[in-house]
């Protein structure tokens, strides 16, 4: 059977049945897909008082909890490129011979690079993350070894995708800086602490079976609980679940690069033009040092405004600490804290909270907090004409990157501005055609690059009022020429027709593919 | 067709099929019945940039959850004899005609009297709570004016139907204290704060829509969450939710009574003799005088011997708080907070956790509190020769008590004590057999009276320990025969066939009907 593509609202050229995959809903526009029905309906269970929870290690768990060849697990990403819980199951689960699993993962990291064996060895034969970089990445990319298309989900399209069960997890191990003998667990105390639990509040809530695994074995009742003892099953205490010290690393430090610098200080000035800068606005800012960079040149310009926003959300990094601390905003929403200085802001600031992924940025429950933001800064890869931003794969059609919550805040915010210099290491970043559509053009509305700064022609009204303003605006297509003047017109990479991943929007409907490069 | 009687394992005769209610699955036991299958599952639902949730008046909140003759709406009593939120939207949805509302409450109260008046008129035909007392009980008791039996369930019953989908909730308005402009609640701020909200957490997550009723509209983000703007549909702004002067009324103050003073001490003798009181232990009180009064014996014994305890739960009253502030306790565990002490506590004390009514006492779920107690002390209105406690009905027959947290906390507690006087009225308390089986007798451990206390035959081991311990001990036949050459045996009182109330035990089977007095 011939299978069609179908073109999807973003332009893109999707087959309408995906191997591995399934069927696609193409994405229709980021409001457009409404959802039906109900909800996945989690287990009953049952308690008995004396029951324990703890269990002797991770394999016991894995027995425990009856893992098979061919289930689902879940893990997350708080403690990033420093963290030893995925590995440390996996190699459990494949010493047991069991094969064919499908991870559920809120973002894969350098940390995970050992999956690689156990993707060749059959033991994990899906994937489903946010983020993927380095050399699975590249195996996935270039080799296929997966065999099957990796998955690609926003921070809310995953919240989304496991609580319409469409992602059903058998098993969540959850990384737990502190935890009772119950299952109660934070992400704040403890030698691994990371802060914020966001993604695994939701997994806690859905999975049939939930592990709890911990290096910080703590009095119950423990006192702050971000995930309750009612959706724990068992607990194992190890070592270390991991090195905290790795979580800020890459992305999620301010700039001193001048160019970067300079970006940053030209988004502010769109900022403070734009009108959205005002007495309780709010604000988030993705990692990337250009985007982060935004905060210092924003403070300025509140504190000589005397300008008190009301929420910054995120992503969390200290520079978010600062302006909360020294009064520049009322509130930070936290799904994951991007350093150990937001990890110690959660237990000290009490308007420092911690929310999960649903509601950061779920679109499918009654309200969330990427609906609610005023202005969003996204930094990119690629940016092409239509405004569509690539955050995932490189101009050689790798994989390399992440859809993150960018699709799910510029959905929301009221002003989404890209912040990205106009070429890396020679390569243009504005282009006809981005390699992956991540972020649709119809949701970003500003790019703002060290050589000129372009808005989407759909906002008219932002047109005018940056212009009246005295800021020098270009179109997108001049600004490409410009750029290709300097870099010429890089070529097209070629790629067979095998999809290697599914890029979903957060509605779970079908944004774009990635072939297998070649 | 004839409808047969079952015996149940608390030996009461009840009809396996009840008019109004349906099949009877009856009590087998604290722990026999476990649950199969999945929990119910919420409506998906979608939110989108913009969307506003407020609205203008109760009537309007009425006609855009589409509320229809034969729905089912919920409401929470935290603000006790105070609550003015259920009369309020009662009211407004009889001005509408709409009939043949089943209402879910957590319990209702004296506040609630105006109820009478639209069931007489048809606007309310069912009735779920914990407890029902006055005018109300009365006239459901005596003259059966609801038509069909009221459903008591416990608090943790409560939880567990609904998340069993057992109790489908249509609409939930939720009285809150602090609320912002999407529906984010706690019950801690503002002039009508209560403190913990642990009842319509469960509520908001299950209910098909979430009306917050607010007199407190407070800047989104509201800092301190309990129930998630993820959850919450409308928000409604109206001048006063209710009196928090009205919460501590009634069986939350330590009492002056010499009587139950002496009861008290005695108790703490019990339970300093048990060995139970350790450091570490954990302990909950019920409301009532005796109960309550406890705490001050043992905070004592604590203070001399050095003890500390892990956590104390409930139903939290300023005697808790001071237990906790003062270091007795490292935690307190709190559903509903029963004095404005207790709710001044959770904004002041990081160590004072709310927790849902599932995580407290819901025996369907991973692990609840009160299956992590040490002690529980409990008031009884009556206590039969086989330790059944009645705490609903009185000897006449009519309703006028609460099941509360008694029937999931004696199932949880490795020692629960009943305090009571032998006498209330010269009513003997001690009978052949309760009017009414809330909490099996199974479950309850030790009765402590001024005139003796007395030991389940079944506990040997805690019989050797306290007359080790040289505390005298009496059979409860003897008690029951000493009390009764005071007061006279009571002449029973008689009903009809009718069943005016089904009583459910923790786990949905039924463990004892009110059948209609004469």
């Amino acid at each position: 059977m011939e299978i069609k593509n179908i073109k999807n609202k973003a332009e893109r050229e999707i087959p309408e049945y995906i191997e591995g995959y399934g069927e696609v809903k193409p994405y229709a526009g980021p409001f457009a897909t409404e959802p039906t029905g109900r909800k996945y309906a989690p287990l009953k269970s049952f308690s008995r008082p004396g029951d324990s929870k703890i269990l002797s290690s991770i394999k016991e768990a894995v027995e425990k909890c009856e893992i098979k060849d061919g289930m689902t697990i879940s893990f997350h990403h708080h403690l990033r490129n420093g963290d030893y819980v995925l590995n440390m199951v996996i190699d459990e689960i494949a010493k047991l011979g069991i094969k064919n699993l499908n991870l559920v993962c809120s973002s894969l990291t350098k940390a995970h690079e050992p999956l690689i064996e156990h993707i060749r060895n059959g033991v994990v034969t899906g994937i489903n993350t946010s983020g993927l970089r380095g050399e699975i990445a590249k195996e996935i990319s270039k080799n296929n070894i997966l065999g099957r298309p990796v998955v690609f989900r926003t921070h809310g399209g995953r919240a989304r995708a496991i609580e319409a069960g469409e992602l059903k997890i058998d098993v969540a191990f959850i990384a737990a800086p502190a935890c009772d003998r119950m299952g109660n667990m934070n992400g704040t105390e403890g030698k691994s602490a990371f802060g914020a639990m966001g993604y695994p509040m939701v997994d806690a809530q859905y999975a049939e079976k939930v592990v709890a695994i911990t290096d910080n074995l703590m009095p119950f009742p423990l006192k702050k609980i971000s995930i309750p003892m009612t959706q724990t099953d068992y607990v194992v205490e190890v070592e270390s679940i991991g090195d905290p010290e790795q979580i800020a690393t890459g992305a999620t430090r301010i700039t001193k690069n001048p160019q970067e610098l300079l970006i940053a200080e030209k988004a502010s000035e769109v900022l403070t033009a734009s009108g959205y800068i005002k007495n309780g606005f709010s604000f988030q800012a993705g990692s990337g040092g250009a985007s982060l960079a935004v905060c210092k040149y924003l403070k300025e310009y509140m504190n000589e405004n005397n300008i008190k926003g009301s929420f910054a959300a995120g992503g969390i990094t200290a520079t978010m600490v600062e302006l909360l601390e020294e009064g520049y905003f009322e509130a930070l929403l936290d799904t994951q804290s991007f350093d150990s200085a937001a990890a110690e802001s959660m237990i000290k600031n009490p308007t420092h909270i911690e929310m999960s992924a649903s509601m950061y940025a779920n679109p499918y429950n009654k309200g969330c907090s990427a609906h609610q933001l005023d202005v969003m800064i996204l930094s990119a890869t690629e940016i092409d004409v239509n405004y569509n931003i690539n955050s995932l794969t490189g101009s050689t059609g790798i994989i390399m990157g992440a859809l993150g919550g960018a699709p799910d805040t510029a959905a929301g915010a009221k002003l989404t501005v890209v912040v990205a210099p106009t070429m890396r290491k020679r390569i243009p970043i504005v282009t006809d055609r981005v390699t992956t559509v991540v972020t649709p053009g119809e949701t970003v509305d500003v790019l703002v690059t060290e050589r000129g700064i372009c808005v989407n022609p759909k906002r008219t009204e932002l047109i005018e009022i940056l212009t009246a303003a005295g800021i020098p605006l270009k179109t997108i297509e001049e600004l490409k020429e410009e750029v290709e003047k300097l870099t010429g017109v890089p070529e097209k990479f070629s790629t067979s027709d095998t999809v290697v991943a599914v890029v979903e929007y957060r509605d779970g409907t079908v944004i774009d593919v990635v072939r297998q490069a070649k």
